[in-house]
């Protein structure tokens, strides 16, 4: 077997930014797989180190002291035998370029796989309301997605951004859920209000703790898409290889 | 930082035993550290590949086939920095022997994880109803254990074992979870009849399908109790080096 088990593709997570977000981005991978046994399910390998610095705060402040710790996350995958790279943190995405130039795998863009989808999944959206760190909105990891497709990005004003936006996801990576679903409930229905087409979760922290809400406007959720991309992506992986998950039950 | 993150006590986890077992350990992880940002959190290596062969269906027909599978996982976290690994994965055990001596690091014992934190939690247990798989009985994963600290397992009769035990566990495996609840509550319901102190809840699959419900026994889980013990290792390897989670904010 040893082979065959090292011979699978198999998804590399780069995570950690939060934990939390890591967990409900492994379990929306699951849930978007078709499989009806253990066997069925895509090969994951996952480097959940949090101790890396925040990436918000480190954008924000002009430092790069994220860089080394995802280099040597990714190298960790590599080593362990990833054939591809997601990162469920959108604000990870300002070094996505520079992983990406480095990396020996492809590595996935969490704002071109929302964007992607936004395309497929609703037409006639001009207009949608984006949920994000300060750092992934001012660094414009989604405007410049978003403006290629022909869509136009509503933020929050900036003290609702820093009051609830920011402050909710900060509850959620400190386990206060509660409090996180209150704040970012509150920061969602008022774009919400703003004559948007959708509202895109581009943060991962964000859709953990708005799990079953509704509002006045469909739900985009950037995790669950970076989650399909990464199922199609097994799935394009099994039809080169189709004998893959049959070979050894 | 590369040293200072390569230098962290890394928790390894050899998953996809299922998916979403591994998934619900990982989020137990969490929920059981007392972390109020991300960086206090846990690093972990999850190596989630779940094409190894199905462990119940191996040891009952006398197969040795998840063996080289359940290897190539350890050494791949060996590789990645593990410093300690646990397996959510009950019917896993029955190689835990071989495992842990060949590994270069600890291997946790998730029945020893939940018989100790039962001695802890609970005075004057003397029988515990026993859900997990007819391998995990049939190898006495729990048993020894078990009479080791005077406490008595009750099972499931040969019918109910076989039509609600094992069909609900295949049935969470097969994403059927609504399925998998209801006949695995059948069976903790007839086993919380039988005159037990707590519910024993040992196998990786059953808590997921269980998630929220009581029963007349207190339920205790081994996937928390596991998760409890990697939370035990990790305050312990901090308390060797306090700083390795404030140096790089």
């Amino acid at each position: 077997m040893s082979h065959a088990a090292s011979a699978l593709p198999k998804l590399g997570v780069l995570g950690g930014m939060g934990p939390l977000a890591t967990v409900d981005f492994m379990h929306k991978v699951i849930d978007a797989t078709p499989a009806h046994r253990d066997q069925e399910h895509i090969p994951v390998i996952v480097h959940s180190v949090p101790q890396i610095p925040d990436r918000s705060t480190a954008f924000l402040s002009g430092s790069d002291a994220p860089w080394d710790y995802l280099l040597a996350g990714l190298r960790v995958l590599e080593t362990a035998g990833a054939d591809v790279i997601a990162i469920p943190c959108n604000t990870a995405h300002l070094w996505h370029g520079r992983l990406a130039a480095l990396a020996h795998v492809p590595v996935l863009h969490i704002g071109k796989a929302a964007c992607n989808a936004i395309d497929r999944r609703i037409d006639h959206v001009r207009r949608v309301g984006l949920l994000a760190t300060s750092a992934t909105l001012k660094a414009r990891i989604y405007h410049n997605e978003l403006e290629r497709a022909g869509i136009e990005a509503v933020m929050p004003c900036a003290s609702s951004q820093e009051t609830l936006v920011m402050a909710g996801i900060n509850a959620v990576k400190a386990g206060q859920l509660e409090q996180g679903r209150m704040l970012l409930r509150g920061a969602a229905e008022a774009l919400a209000d703003r004559q948007v087409d959708a509202l895109l979760l581009a943060c991962t922290e964000i859709p953990v703790a708005l799990a079953g809400l509704t509002f006045g406007a469909p739900v985009l959720d950037a995790t669950d898409m970076l989650a399909r991309e990464c199922v199609a992506w097994w799935q394009r992986a099994l039809a080169y290889s189709p004998s893959i998950t049959h070979t050894h039950e």
